[in-house]
């Protein structure tokens, strides 16, 4: 309950919806647990999940094996990649001679040398050529991994677009929406556009364009950041599998073999399982997840968890342990191995005690900001956001330092003991609050529409797989400004929020003792979504990232 | 500097501006200083600021008296009230004999009583009905203060619309975007719609839409809460002037009437100083205005304050003291009467020291969330993420708990012990962070171009003279949730962005002794704002608001 309402407010507030029109009572009225997609006017035109998941419920495909699985009841169907299917990918990229990797960021780099290597191990008749701005300071960069304007492996954006049979447009989404016009003028027609994200179609979508109609549009979008997936990439040379997940969708199927090119794609970049999406419902998903247990949320839980150890009279460096690395180590470890679940039945019943008590606390105030961010996503607003932080980009970097507090500092320090003490016990207050904020996440997604293959990966896989990891063996500067433009605004935008409501919220019910909604450890001990993630993790890479914890080793990253 | 930038990283981030396309670069580039107003594709239909301005640069009254004013060097027009103008009022009110206030909210009991009175003591020939949605709870409150059905003082909204004259809508802003085509169809041709906010309009310009023809428009902004406007307009019964300063604006003069109708509506609500503005600028600068200094950065400046000073070992007491109170008590006093110079001018030279440094470290911090907060604002986000709070409202209310933290526990001891404490001094530490935070709003609106009148009330007199007091005498919750469903909204998503901003910036600068841009100390000192503050305080009402301070009179304000 509120701790301040005076009650001769609360008669008149406007905020409890007292005053809004009878006329429209029905549209605000949405029962939990019933799939809604509450139209706002500037995403009016644009199709619901529903409708783009009824688009895209099956796929046909020439080259490689479709296989079904049940999720929860619901059936989707997937290609798993690896090694062993890449005879494959000659016929999946036929006709392409030449593929063009548009930018240098996160993503570049890793898809640029991925796909090189793929092409020579699986022979693939095509080169990489990476296209930049001319002059740009990245072609130094692109240079050390062996893409040279010599061999015609580099040049200039708009000269490489329209050399190409297969345009990667890996700018930053901001760039993206402001030079997509000039982009698709300078394609082939009969090319292929691919992107890794829905973000274009999303803006595109706010202001009524759509894509021209004599190019193919696929996307396959990575589960984790760039170096994630150059990383595993590189691990699974040697371990058939290993490789970041990845979505893909096809928007666009000009040619009539858009769907195995975009499959193609996904394991030539180390995709050890592929499922289907659209750009929407890719966007939406995705925008939101990295705003929330991602990056965002785990921020602000970090930060509001080692406050509140502190002010509690905690050991700084135990309060970074039982805050942070409690969560990125251990507890990341147990639900990528065997769910979300085993974390509270690992616990002896004391521990079970403190998670219920911290879980049913900060599942409503985690989800009150977790549906916030899907509606902001939904309605264009985050897109725009995006955009306007893009254009003041010059005047204020999203690069900022979010780590030189001293919360973080004592992290470094941590980091560089970790060789010389125990593993961290998992904490099961901060358990508690980790695992509320991400099955508030997953129970949005699911009110909205989304599939489970789409909602386990943008809540828990990519999450405990790809990106808490560089949480843990980097900190959290790492982690966020690895990350897309889009991502790290996102997440520098959404972490505040999180830590203010927990605290605000969370943590006083439990100081004060108030009851709880004790209903809320039922639903999530008998929640579907624990079956649907253990039969994800078949589906799961084969080995585990694998980071050095010092922090020391930066010039090792771009091997990455 | 950033604490963690990989020398690697900044050659290939997307987010050093390097992939935006060469051909969209002068858009990025904003020089500080100028007018300027970018435009993004959902505002692209309405009118720039300048645009605003040139529309609404003069007016004419038939009922009062126009005085120039100068403000660094620019002419405003604008009208004196108090009740020796009370006399005018039948004139301006000519042919209104019914005036229906829509609405019980902040506003609402406070307009609603005001004119009663007003037409009382001017001898207006016309009545004031209060229209509510039937079974409203808000029903018996309206009662209380003497509006009844039997009376025909109380009713039904739409039908109350349609008997009346002049219909005052003052219902939540997420309710008037719901409901407003009824209220069109409901009015008489030739009646007059009154708003208290521009943000209908800025509804509208999200999605194409505008006002009837045949009905005047205009807008009367008090620049304070309700119970603000009502609690000065009843102390201004004994001391002429004494009030809530309006802004006022006409956007359809079906009648040509409407200007007259607009200052005479302000003068009698007790306006004692009301200056024109278009609905869309003051929806852009009062919509941004209270997610920044007036509600949302305030309440993060104080947290961020305290937890600074608490982590520094200062007792609790004494933190809330030099965080908050000292804002709210001597510092908003000084501002109030003297200008925001005079904080800095009034201090001996190892304060002045403290001072430049907390302000030259907090400025640009401050100034990245005030600007990417107006650009928000302006493209129509906050609009939509205000209506999409509203459609949860009925599961996420508002008002929630953000004092019931241990920050805001201390506080109420420290309010409770007042009258045996010695008035708190003012910390130069806390100045300057606010200082610098009320110059960075200031600049903001400079750049995209509003009236130094709009400016200096939406970022000085607002914050000292009407909203500071309510957290000086009651705490945050209480400030905040009396505002509008939009401030409050607002001020909860803004106030953990500044927080987060100044702890990861500009106190990390401070403690690692960064060299500061010393320069910004000599740009405050001579900027122009503080003559045209100087000018405005002449304008000023007449007597403080009287609130008590202990917060256990909550039924007393009832009759706020």
């Amino acid at each position: 309950m509120p701790a301040f309402v005076p009650s001769v407010f609360l008669g008149r507030a406007p905020t409890t919806s007292s005053l809004f029109c009878p006329a429209v009572t029905s549209l605000r009225v949405v029962p939990r647990g019933v799939p809604s997609q509450r139209v706002t006017p500037a995403m009016m035109a644009a199709p619901t999940v529903l409708e783009e998941r009824a688009k895209a419920a099956d796929f046909s495909t020439a080259c490689f094996t479709k296989e079904e699985i049940t999720l929860a009841g619901t059936t989707e169907y997937i290609v798993r990649g690896g090694r062993d299917v890449f005879p494959a990918l000659p016929k999946a990229f036929t006709g392409v001679k030449k593929v063009g990797v548009i930018g240098w960021g996160s993503q570049g780099p890793a898809q640029a040398q991925n796909l090189r290597d793929s092409f020579q191990d699986a022979g693939v008749d095509a080169t990489v050529t990476i296209g930049l701005r001319e002059g740009s300071s990245s072609m130094k960069e692109a240079e050390k991994a062996g893409f040279t304007k010599e061999s015609g492996t580099l040049g200039e954006m708009y000269k490489v677009i329209s050399d190409s049979d297969f345009v990667v447009l890996l700018i930053s989404d901001a760039a993206t929406a402001m030079c997509y016009k000039d982009v698709f003028k300078a394609m082939k027609p009969g090319a292929t556009l691919g992107l890794s994200h829905g973000f274009l179609l999303g803006h595109m979508d706010s202001i009524g364009e759509s894509f021209p109609e004599d190019i193919n549009v696929i996307l396959v979008a990575p589960k984790g950041m760039g170096p994630s997936v150059r990383r595993l990439y590189v691990q699974g040379k040697t371990e058939n599998g290993a490789g970041i997940n990845c979505s893909f969708a096809v928007e666009n199927d000009a040619t009539g073999t858009a769907t195995d090119l975009a499959i193609g794609w996904a394991i030539a970049i180390g995709a050890p399982f592929c499922f289907q999406t659209t750009l929407r419902n890719e966007y939406r998903s995705d925008i939101f997840g990295e705003r929330c247990i991602l990056l965002g949320a785990i921020h602000g839980i970090c930060e509001s968890l080692w406050r509140r150890f502190v002010m509690q009279g905690m050991d700084q460096e135990e309060a970074f342990i039982r805050s942070t690395e409690s969560i990125t180590g251990p507890l990341s470890q147990i639900i990528s191995k065997r769910g979300i679940k085993a974390v509270y039945e690992d616990m002896n019943d004391a521990d079970k005690a403190v998670f219920a008590k911290s879980y049913c606390a900060a599942y409503e105030p985690a989800y009150e900001i977790v549906i916030e961010c899907y509606e902001d996503v939904a309605c264009g607003n985050e897109i725009r956001s995006v955009i306007n932080s893009g254009m003041r980009a010059k005047r204020f970097p999203v690069i900022s330092p979010i780590d030189g507090t001293q919360m973080w500092k004592v992290g470094e320090t941590v980091r560089s003991k970790r060789s010389s003490s125990p593993p961290p016990p998992v904490d099961p207050f901060a358990a508690g609050v980790y695992c509320a904020t991400m099955m508030a996440q997953i129970d949005v997604l699911l009110e909205k529409g989304h599939v489970l293959s789409e909602i386990i990966n943008e809540s828990v896989i990519e999450s405990v797989d790809s990106l808490s990891p560089y949480l843990h063996a980097r900190g959290v500067a790492y982690m966020v400004f690895n990350c897309s433009f889009t991502a790290a605004t996102g997440s520098k935008k959404w972490a505040p929020r999180f830590d203010y409501n927990l605290t605000q919220r969370a943590y006083t019910a439990i100081d004060n003792e108030d009851s709880l909604n004790t209903g809320l450890m039922d639903e999530f001990l008998n929640h579907k979504i624990h079956p649907a993630i253990a039969e994800c993790a078949k589906l799961r890479p084969s080995v585990d990232i694998a980071l050095t914890g010092s922090g020391a080793d930066d010039a090792a990253r771009s091997n990455l």
